[in-house]
């Protein structure tokens, strides 16, 4: 069966607390690229990843490879769910039809994915996206999955796998995750997991804030690899339009993110609690 | 030869000073829309064109969907000029392979395309920009070419004036441009062009300022159908992330064209001086 990775192998206790606050969607607007680098440089956040097909990649593309020093992983990316900003594959989209839409746009859900796209259109196309990276100076540290898309279906998470293995990469696999997009029982002998992911949610947001919950969240973390998944993105006019009609992870959401992992009470917070940042770079010295 | 259109027919005088103030580029980026828009509703800018192959394409034919009573044309695209910010073909770039770089955008200059563009796919790629317009809800007025390119040789300029045709659309075309990008002789007998172009330049920008030299050029307008071409945009972090090391046409100079048309002042001017706003959706009357 699936293992939580065994981080005494890099070092750290039984009962350390490690974290890492990672960061989607980079690449999808100049918000989101702004937002992103000013909170890994001044906050929290120490990892994240960025969206090859979007139209702000190269943008945030350009910053990664001047800056190693932040882990920086692939968002694979198979779904465009915004309303008037859509984005569709880096082939040509007749080369990978069951993944796009009558205009050539990824498809805006993820259930569409799950119902039309094939698995081997999912690998060209994923491949792609992953070389374009690597041609635009990126050094990946990790793979992940926009939406979690590729924990859809038994065919989807063996295409992530392969990738992984071909790429040499970490993937980014929870049992959680795979709970929540419907697929629960899908792990197998020699999958890595994390102990625990973190992410908002609307009714938190609307009920408590987004900041009390994180605070609650990060009060309550137990030992092993922790992740708060986050979108960091100022709630400027471009980002307004973005989200328009889309308050779940919308504009809004995104600045609560900015603002609340570069709040120095929140670094502050932390370090009373003695909880220690973890990355997929390190991650990624025991799983090669 | 190549004619000035016959203003007489649309009841208007010899000696009239007819006037489109017209905004390139809309679709290009949030910034360009939403400035585009607050300049047709609050300035004088009567006519706009859309960039169909740009990520904010979708947003912006919302827009001219449901506000038929401006001209809306096509902007014909086939360069992606910006540094870090790359937009490609409409069809998927390998069936247009001339029009497109290693990654599948479009050329970032002019004369790329004037090296390798091939007729027939410049032809079949700007079909699918305006079907695709088409598509969206858009009810063009005309159409025009981004950066003048379809005048950069006789067999472009062959591509402009059959789409014209195929569709009953005017085409934007003018003598003073054609010169401009090299192609001075092209025109013939059927063609219909306007009085005269105005365009701002770099140079202007940086001496007496554009205030001054779009004034200078209003108070000097002649006779006939005369075309002022700007660009609108807001100056802010998108916009100058979009014009990153550009300033020609950047992002700055973008401000000051929304600043000068949507000034009341602009509008006094032209109303002391008789000026006549004109538009393609008028010109359609006298070219069908």
């Amino acid at each position: 069966m699936a293992k939580y990775y065994d981080l005494e192998r890099l070092g750290y206790g039984k009962n350390d607390v490690l974290l890492m606050v990672h960061a989607d969607d980079a690449g999808l607007s100049c918000s989101e690229n702004a937002a992103t680098i000013e909170a890994l440089e001044t906050g929290i956040v120490n990892s994240f990843s960025i969206m090859v097909p979007c139209p702000w990649f190269l943008d945030m593309a350009n910053f990664a490879k001047h800056h190693p020093q932040y882990d920086c992983g692939i968002h694979l990316t198979l779904t465009s769910e915004w309303k008037q900003y859509k984005f569709g594959p880096v082939l040509p989209y007749s080369e990978v039809p069951s993944l796009v839409d009558k205009q050539g746009f990824f498809h805006a859900k993820r259930e569409l994915v799950k119902k039309f796209a094939k698995p081997q259109e999912v690998k060209k196309e994923l491949k792609a996206q992953i070389d374009r990276a690597l041609a635009n100076g990126i050094n990946p540290t990790h793979l992940d999955s926009h939406m979690y898309t590729l924990g859809l279906t038994k065919e989807l998470l063996s295409v992530y796998r392969e990738l992984g293995h071909e790429y040499q990469l970490p993937i980014f696999l929870s049992d959680q995750l795979l709970s929540e997009v419907g697929n629960p029982l899908s792990l197998q002998e020699g999958d890595n997991i994390v102990n625990a992911v973190h992410i908002g949610n609307l009714k938190a947001m609307e009920s408590i804030g987004l900041d009390e919950w994180y605070t609650q969240q990060i009060n309550n973390l137990k030992a092993g690899f922790n992740v708060i998944l986050i979108h960091t993105a100022f709630d400027n006019m471009e980002m307004k339009q973005v989200c328009v009609d889309h308050p779940n992870f919308g504009s809004q959401w995104r600045q609560m993110d900015f603002d609340f992992f570069t709040d120095p009470n929140t670094a502050k917070l932390l370090k009373e609690r003695n909880i220690k940042p973890i990355t997929w770079r390190e991650i990624q010295k025991i799983t090669l």
